[in-house]
């Protein structure tokens, strides 16, 4: 089987610094670069993207609520279309830095409270997509299991790459367990290296309720905000290719577009 | 001979409006349309597109300093490097903005403060220069009368369009007279529209200290956060059009490059 | 009777104006101050305070959610303790301007969708307003009609004058109708007008339903965001002083706490 | 003697952090916050606020340029109307949340671009420091050496505290060497610390071209956001307390005003 390891970059913002980017990017196979809305400024998108095309690592625009104060994390109701407005701005500005670099945007994700409130709602994941589309319908949208994203993707011509949250709670429906909740993150590596293992071997994950839920993804996103971040995701990346598995981006997974 | 009229237009943010844009709008060949740093947001520049797209206006990135409450008037100290970045953030939000709209930029120009700190600068210029042509070789640069920006732009192989600004006071180099001096701003009409009047009749302009200096431009730039802005530029479009002159945008004068 | 007539001003950003302010400020007895987070900035709020100052016209802090995009409209799902601290920052922002300027605060009251989740919200008001007695008890809390608001004010020892918005639909809670729905804002003059005279006359209003619901405000909101405001203001200055009453501002009418 | 030890604390920015403030505030008698200007928000001030009243630690306002992304350290040409505003914007707003915590402010400093830029221009220093007087004259200014601040302060009725900025390269006039020139900042602790040991024992620094200045401090300004900080602000304690000086905070320094 063919695995893309992936990971949120970029989220720093002008004089501060989150997660060990650097490190990362010598295990993973792509990167969702955070695209100055949530986090993320001009300057550590450029190098994000330098870095990543000096690796041949994929990029992706890591698109989220115009909130840095609250990391993208706390829901907004902004009308649909301003924030598909927003979307399109937050691709552009990083399909821009990576063409001046000579590099392109293989794929988009939505971050935090964006992410979340599209996967749970159809008619916010349609329009949302549908400017996806307008701005590249090339795009890969990566996202956590979600039937809204999926249905809106195929709406739109849009190729949905599903990634698994090794260290997410996740519900019945597939859809993340919000972080409010008690173990809705799970801090310890070992715990979370063992749900990667359940999910390479067995392909599915143990819910939130402790029902077996089928993960039909091709990608493993790793956090890397966390300690020991670094070497998780090195163990996860050792144990997919010890097995008869490879790290492969997931534009080089899924059929280009006819 | 053929007039660019062009106007900054999408000068807003969030709640608040300036200038009249629509009415501008029914005027003017060419639009600079801000880019969310200095002014502007997703949704007023996708606005903005849609309404140039449909009258056929071209589309420029006015590109400015971050910092919305000086309105990017305020000179800023920023490294290079970063700058460039920052260019090419605001190149990608709008080309990304006009690319889900179905339309394209044609042109870009830099806006305030980090318009005087690059026309009088050539270390500044080309730099920033170079941003653009790493982003897209085939913009057009629209300036007011800079040798630096004209210099640069040759060695990055980007074509320049001079543009004529007949309510500001220029110097006997072509350089705009900082906006605080007296008299720097023209405010009177029919004094702006008697050196548009020169303008097309001699190719030239009076100078703050009293000289005649040629004006080599192909394109006029009309204000429009003043009152009286659009009968103004209704009076300019007129006397163009009265006589050998017909109003054209820059991009069809150019000749495309090779 | 005493009715107090106050307007939300210095709602402009950096170079961006809303409203007319120097006209209402001859007009009203009271001014809700925006104080940077979704209007507002340290100038426009010094230039108030000192306009304010010379007209001898309370002022309070018109505190909001930090996003001046939205402009405060927008509900944000922020902890009940940043938001607190957001609370007593903007409260402490205008109090320094006004103590800079040998002025003083009377009131704050809050803006927009932090008004209205506030207003509806007990679990909500009550931390807010203890941030509020926390920073200043003596401070008056100004507010549309809300038993969370009047409750949670009780219980941190606060005062409330409740305002008349006349400009805007009540439902029979005597909450105010959001701002989405139809005919939520009322926009002609005369209605506006009409409703006003009727509270002055029998002290109730027409909800949105219908029904006719006590108001039991002293003081009266005139919104300075549309245009025929200031003739409006006037009328209903006019008519207020055409009857029995007087135009005493807030800090008048209440008993100073002992 | 009796010597204050001062730390920038607070310097975060919603989901980022700087510095271990956590460890510092058990080493230093005073804290410089910020105020969400050039970094901060208002939760973490007042968390920042909690920890120096619970360790009975003076705070005072660390007051920037309104640019987070520059840290405050680049400089902004800011009309000087404007920028006294943002001053007292920012002393208000901690003034505020220290109020709120039943706590108080002792003094205050300017951080970065603006602090080196007051520091070098009584033009500057004056009406700035005439806003903090207006807003409070009894606060302290705390200042690296500097004859434009002592003089604007006095001429304001100001106190001084100058304090002496250990890692930082000083010119022969007092002030610091900008950031950009090599070795202006020095990193090696051991270096420091043998500043810090020279200026305790002989009450002068060595210049940046080799000569012998009096540094008539009674603060010493540790710097946090360095690897090994906490560990050199103990040792900088030890060393006064193991002497015959005392660590007092600048507030129980100064008579107070009469």
């Amino acid at each position: 089987m063919d695995i893309d390891l992936n990971a949120d970059l970029g989220e720093g913002f002008g004089p501060w610094r989150m997660g060990e980017d650097e490190a990362l990017m010598g295990v993973i196979s792509s990167a969702n670069v955070a695209c100055g809305y949530h986090a993320g400024d001009p300057l550590i998108m450029m190098r994000t993207v330098a870095n990543a095309k000096a690796r041949g690592i994929d990029i992706g625009a890591h698109v989220g609520f115009p909130d840095r104060q609250g990391f993208g994390r706390r829901p907004m109701q902004i009308d649909t279309a301003e924030l598909a407005s927003m979307v399109i701005y937050q691709l552009g500005a990083l399909a821009g830095i990576a063409r001046a670099a000579g590099y392109s945007m293989t794929h988009m994700s939505f971050h935090g409270a964006l992410g979340n409130l599209a996967a749970a709602d159809a008619a916010l994941a349609l329009p949302l997509l549908r400017a996806v589309a307008d701005f590249d319908s090339e795009l890969i949208v990566s996202s956590s299991s979600s039937r809204a994203i999926e249905q809106a993707a195929a709406q739109c011509g849009l190729r949905v790459a599903t990634s698994f949250l090794a260290d997410r709670a996740y519900d019945d429906e597939g859809l993340l367990v919000p972080r409010k909740l008690p173990n809705s993150v799970i801090h310890d590596p070992q715990a979370v290296f063992d749900r990667v293992k359940r999910f390479l071997d067995h392909g599915h994950v143990i819910t939130y309720s402790g029902k077996q839920l089928a993960m039909p993804a091709r990608s493993i996103l790793v956090h890397g905000d966390t300690p020991g971040a670094v070497a998780l995701a090195r163990s996860i990346r050792d144990e997919i290719e010890g097995g008869a598995s490879r790290i492969v981006p997931i534009s080089q997974q899924l059929a280009a577009k006819t």
